[in-house]
């Protein structure tokens, strides 16, 4: 089987999949969308990539595209948040920049509508419990531990989600530490 | 045998890996470092993080370890350099900054310091070719293609490296493939 690539091969990633193809000896098809645009057509969000970007491999793992999601835009917004609330003040005696928050935040929530999305009558991300969610469980406990809570309760699946993470034994032991720390330091 | 893990808690990279221990169910002893600072020690560098940070995990497989300073380290610089060189003006219309590239071209430096030592007295990263080297192909191919070849060949072990990487067939062909893009567009 032909496996299926979608991208530019002059972009950085797209290539980084076509050498390793080459270097795998397996037969590809790279398929260059139409413009930049398109990336953020109905249709290519729904069925090629959720956040509109490229390279789309079809013959990926969906776990190991569920993390590269997190690095990728779940990450950076949160990590923004969680410093501005939580780390600048107590550990760099810089005062929250009300600006950078308001920014994050609505990135932050643009990034939430797609997982919404991704979590339509999931339990997990990937269907079970996996990294997948993981990855995700450090950032997402100090977003609501920074007073930002508001972002995952108004998406009903979100927040579902959240709440089937939180009553994990794994978590749970975790996130006490966690606190039992901030209120040590 | 109990698992190793150098970090804080309440960092969330750290966490990540802690949820992930007690998930598996696996025994782990938590050092924590004596300072922020002390991440910077030239015996921390040598035999911990070659980079200052944290978590390091004594289990870890050395091709992760090696992608992820890729993401975190190889890449931010050099993604920054090729852009203001090869893309800004070609596709935005915008002209090159040159404190961007004079920062760009400085931290970068740095970074391949590290891959200077980190190569010494191996032909690859890992000892054998492997994905820790085939990440770093594209954005480097293009880092020579912007015109700053200069910090790649004025590091031996690491300009050796990238002659190897050159000469493998994946990378001829593909390489060829992006020439002819860039001629072509």
């Amino acid at each position: 089987m032909t496996i299926r690539l979608i991208g530019y091969s002059a972009s950085g990633p797209t290539l980084r999949v076509i050498i390793c193809l080459k270097e795998l000896g397996l037969p590809y098809e790279l398929e260059p969308p139409a413009s930049y645009q398109s990336l953020k057509d109905e249709d290519y969000i729904a069925n090629k990539h959720p956040f509109g970007k490229m390279p789309v491999l079809f013959d990926a793992g969906l776990i190991d595209q569920f993390i590269s999601y997190e690095l990728s835009y779940y990450d950076p917004p949160l990590s923004k948040l969680v410093y501005q609330e939580k780390f600048a003040q107590k550990f760099f005696n810089k005062d929250p920049d009300p600006e950078v928050i308001k920014q994050a935040r609505e990135e932050l929530a643009k990034v939430l509508d797609v997982y919404e999305k991704l979590l339509e009558g999931k339990e997990y991300l990937n269907g079970e419990y996996s990294l997948a969610d993981l990855v995700l469980c450090p950032a997402t406990n100090y977003g609501y531990g920074a007073g930002h809570s508001d972002l995952w309760d108004n998406r009903p699946n979100v927040k579902n989600w959240w709440n089937r993470l939180c009553n994990r034994d794994a978590n749970k032991k975790s996130f006490e530490e966690i606190k039992s720390f901030w209120e040590n330091n």
